[in-house]
């Protein structure tokens, strides 16, 4: 299976069976971003989203001092930032909105791959660090984490996600908006009171364990359930309550048809792990 | 009045003017829910939605053992889940969505309802019962509550609310994502945290009682700015800002004729509790 | 600077460069607001949006007793509650609704107002003092502050703001119908639990120079980055993530091309403290 | 099957194999609606929108004289309009918005309705003969037809639907508002110009005629494509594109494994009528 | 009352009880806009919309040749599209959305104006003609009458509401696109087929006389009625039939209680014209 | 340039500066399409989309028989409607709406391709025919088309965007369910008088021709303006006023700072042809 993957800025591996670890691996320069690497972490999620070997992943960084620190500056103020082939701003513009729509389909990338994502976060984790965990499921970090929307403290509004998605993963907008306009650092006590976090832990290495444990309870359970409750959970979010209803009904007047329910029925019954055909 | 209530699966009494205390009422099985069941809840708060003698209502469940432990599976794979009469998987699709649709609504019937609903949760507190819950407005528990959205345990995504109102009454979308996708039990101190549940309780006697007490608050002010509000929330819950005030507007513009203002007033400067005309 | 403002009810002053310090100034009546108060500060706040020398605002109340004990009922029952001039109930809607809509725009002039506001509660702040603070961005507190949201105690559902924002403020649902439903008083504890407000200080006085610190702070980064992050945050808060992701791409198409990132970016190299164009 | 309807106020026949014919039976009153008749009609729609034996529906009126006139005026004026129960305006509001509702939710079986439904005006076609014929999905017409938006005439503003669907029925904004507004007659050639109408018959048996042929027409079709079409076409006129999309995508992973398609596709080879199972 | 108006760019004049005659003045540069004049344009019409004495609006152009070739360009390039203070392409854009969103407000003046609203097109109606003409509620013209979505010609998106409410006013959205990216100029035949106008005159003369006729037409009906119509039709364009009937519901249950359905009742009776109470 | 493009199933040629004319090239078998033709045409319009050198583009099929007479039902039954990796009926559903979806995304590239497309049917124009003209900005057609909207005659809803966008391009709605759920047959007068097409010529040849010109009418723009003009266009569509009045004010504050406008208005006055710099 493994073989499938070859990227070159990550490491994917398969600790357990169904459960995929994708590795940020770019350790020696705090797994900053440029170009490439996100364009290539957008192909392995899209891939993941349909592998049915896969039915849970987690995402982490390599090396100690960092998840990521973001975007590599120094790379984007070469990219990005600069665009030398047209001198009308509103030409620019057009460049600017391609490329930060094209950065926001990577990061999105999280969000539509159809299996659970359980993001590890650790040491410096800025901006971009904060965009890719919104676009998640579940955060898990360690002690020694330190969190920040550092954004305005480059010049510029977060613009691959973490103003679209913060507000709606955390319920404490007063503490969004401080976090985002001030681009202070909190760390992994504030994230956790505040519901950023779902768990803290004193090491990197015991969070990542932990985190493929849980993908690997995620993934002992039907695949069409547990899929189908992360789609119409993200639905919800963007919808009203009666809007969220009628797609459930929709959606599960095929999901219900699943041979999974007789399966987990049964084997409730007979006090034993249930096996699930591949989706 | 409590003579024009007379449930088959539900007591429905009243503890103190204007409020009505409903109590699923199956112990000795968990106070699972067949198709029965829900249907004559719906019935129950349609009816307690129009009742000029109702201002506030306390749902809880008979015994101690469960509010419910949900659905009854055993009803539930005869019924719901099983669909003799079509071998065409388009045409099961079209019953099995009308089937959910019809339990949804009588779900949704607890929100519909133009008084504040209190839930009072204890024991085994699973699928339905978080459903349910969602579906009403303040939620008390008792301390040996135990509580799961157990959907994906049977094969399934929850389908009668759970998904489409959790993430809007809890602002923690990772939690909700966490419970929801590996159907782990949680217990009274993380629904706290998290804002699932207002209040805890030692025994389910006393959350009851303060649930009863707390809806005798409610019934105590005036029904026409209690149910306003009650409306002006929920709908916001699902629009934006703008469409939240001009909706006020238009609603306030008859409810601010209320001699309720006056009566509110004066008894205020007179320091006497106000009463109200019914509604 | 401040010689253009010369507000009757209200102080403004500029503790800092920046930095704009709005006092709302009628200790005496606790500083409850009739109409003309609410006309001003919406004018106040249409000012401070485009001043090019103001990037952060501070709102708190004069005097130790309240923040703003609400609406001066007195006033309002002689003019908003009363109308004389008409005898048919749609006709007085016509006219409430009419003065409840500019009351309404009186107080989204916070939200409007393109730079953050941060509010400082101490006292009484009941009423109108919860409808201006979920209109502002960052809530800070002192600890003798008594909150309510007050309006169904006069008899009437809140209708210039609380029941719109409140709810996209704090992300639980049951402690926001709660606190609408019964009109109860809760302390800074609670408001700092559920995240209504982000800070308690001992005293007001404290709490004020804090505020005015963190408005520096807030001050002291990129204008463009800032008042971009407010207005995307907003506009995310009632948007899908798509529609949020989207017009984050078309915002930052044109305020990618500052020189402000350049500023920050330089001065970052250089240990300094940057310096941005007025905006 | 026609034994199974015997409503009071409406004649159900069945013309033809899957067809239903539904007449408004008060020609002597010029079928003007009372409340008990528009409660019957909600359950003949909601109890045709489930039965096998229907895949199309025709709705028109008894007599040559009139559609419907709209509501009856004088049972009106002793029922919705009066209200002797309530002196407080706010509570009569109350009492005015449930009655509205449960109006509202008649006509609307119309549009619920799972099969297609087309109606067929002649003569007097006033006030709720607009509402029922936007809720349904094609309009004929006979050339005797006087349409009219009446309820301007009458001190109001329409409330069973008109304002809300005619909108989105025909494409010519200022055509609607000037109907609306004015509350004038309009006639067959204006109401097929502006695409109110499909067809306009020299008669109405002629035009009843074909209506049912064109009902025939829907209902020789599978009705899991027909249904489909009916309900994705409706979700869409309420939704973005791209949430028109995504319904269709989930609504058609379960209908797109019908054996209709392959039952058509034969047919169409073997050039003979298509059977379909029971839906 | 006509005292009370006296602008400077317009006529303001009441032609028949009820009814308000609003002329664009400024005939010799063919009605070209400049700022002062939209911001005119804005107060007239919100004083307009709450006078007491008007119950419907004629806006037309004054002098033989336009009813507004749009914007003056001149006035434009020295103002909105010039920016001399700021150098920095970023504050640039925030002076510009400024401008545009002023702009925008008071062309939305005609569609937030409570009472009904006829403009009459002559001659040439350019860009500005078509942003004012979609945000009123029915449009006539002459004969002589050139249309164009002038905006493409000279280097822009139209930005004051064209592109915003055509596609809303015209269900024809091919036409729509190739109108506005073809700017080319349509002509009153093509501007009734496709439903752009409601009626077409042999002279500018006549055009008007019929626009006050049809506007005393409606000024003559129940001002609640007719202005809750305009309300409901405004708000159901932007909202799903579900939210329309919801919102209709609230509306008319203040609105329902109006003395001037029994006024409307009684008169039809009565065969005499009624007269309702001032609004 | 045109070396760039050369696709298989497509004939991509540039018959004028600035236009781009893409053929369906698969005319022996009624450019009927198959999974590589509609994944090849996403791509090619994904790439004119950016292509600097591209400002208008015009979509024909070859052939006298056929724009395209749809999905080709034989390779379909194989590939998208057939499924022998999954015997589960939840599964099959997933694989489903994956290929739904994948389809969908290759014929909305026309809707999401910046730059306006002219589409010309001819001949057979049937299923996807529809689906594709409708993601498209213009319809023009010859004399000898035949439309349908066929879906319903294999047994399905239509499901790449008929249903979606339909009903938002022509302003029927009662005529868009007659031929959605009738599959008749309508010829080119007909879809003239809807406004589902703009033009209808007496051939092919001339309509191609035609097309070509008018897609240079808008080649010769300001690509910024028309551009801009596109994406407002349909973004308002989906949007309420409000949102596109919003949007529109962020997207000009860059789009308005081109130098376009300057040249426009300079080559207006000196009455010669503007160039405006590549986009």
């Amino acid at each position: 299976m493994a073989s499938n993957y070859s990227p070159k800025h990550f490491n994917v591996t398969f600790p357990q069976e169904y459960v995929a670890h994708v590795e940020i691996n770019r350790p020696n320069q705090l797994n900053a971003f440029f170009e490439a690497m996100w364009i290539e972490l957008g192909h392995i999620f899209a891939q993941l989203s349909i592998d049915p070997s896969v039915r849970s992943i987690v995402l982490s960084g390599a090396g100690d001092k960092a998840f990521t620190a973001g975007l590599d500056v120094k790379a984007a103020s070469q990219g990005l930032l600069s665009d030398s082939s047209a001198t009308d701003s509103a030409r620019k513009a057009v460049h600017l909105r391609r490329e930060v729509a094209s950065f926001q389909e990577c990061v999105s990338s999280l969000e539509k791959c159809e299996k659970p994502v359980i993001v590890v976060l650790h040491g410096f984790s800025l901006g971009l660090a904060i965009d890719l965990s919104t676009a998640a499921d579940v955060r898990f970090c360690a002690k020694n984490t330190q969190f920040a929307v550092k954004e305005v403290d480059i010049g510029l509004a977060a613009d691959v996600g973490t103003l679209s998605r913060l507000p709606k993963v955390v319920g404490n907008f007063g503490w969004v908006k401080d976090v985002c306009l001030t681009a202070r650092l909190f760390g992994p006590e504030e994230a956790l009171r505040v519901g950023f976090v779902s768990q803290v832990f004193d090491e990197k290495a015991g969070a990542v364990r932990a985190a493929i444990e849980h993908a690997g309870l995620m993934a002992s359970k039907s695949p069409i359930a547990v899929q189908g409750t992360k789609e119409l959970l993200n639905w919800s979010r963007d919808h009203t309550v009666q809007d969220g209803l009628r797609y459930t009904q929709v959606w599960n007047s095929a999901a219900l048809q699943t041979g999974d329910v007789q399966a987990a029925l049964l084997s409730g019954i007979q006090k034993r792990k249930p096996t699930f055909e591949k989706l």
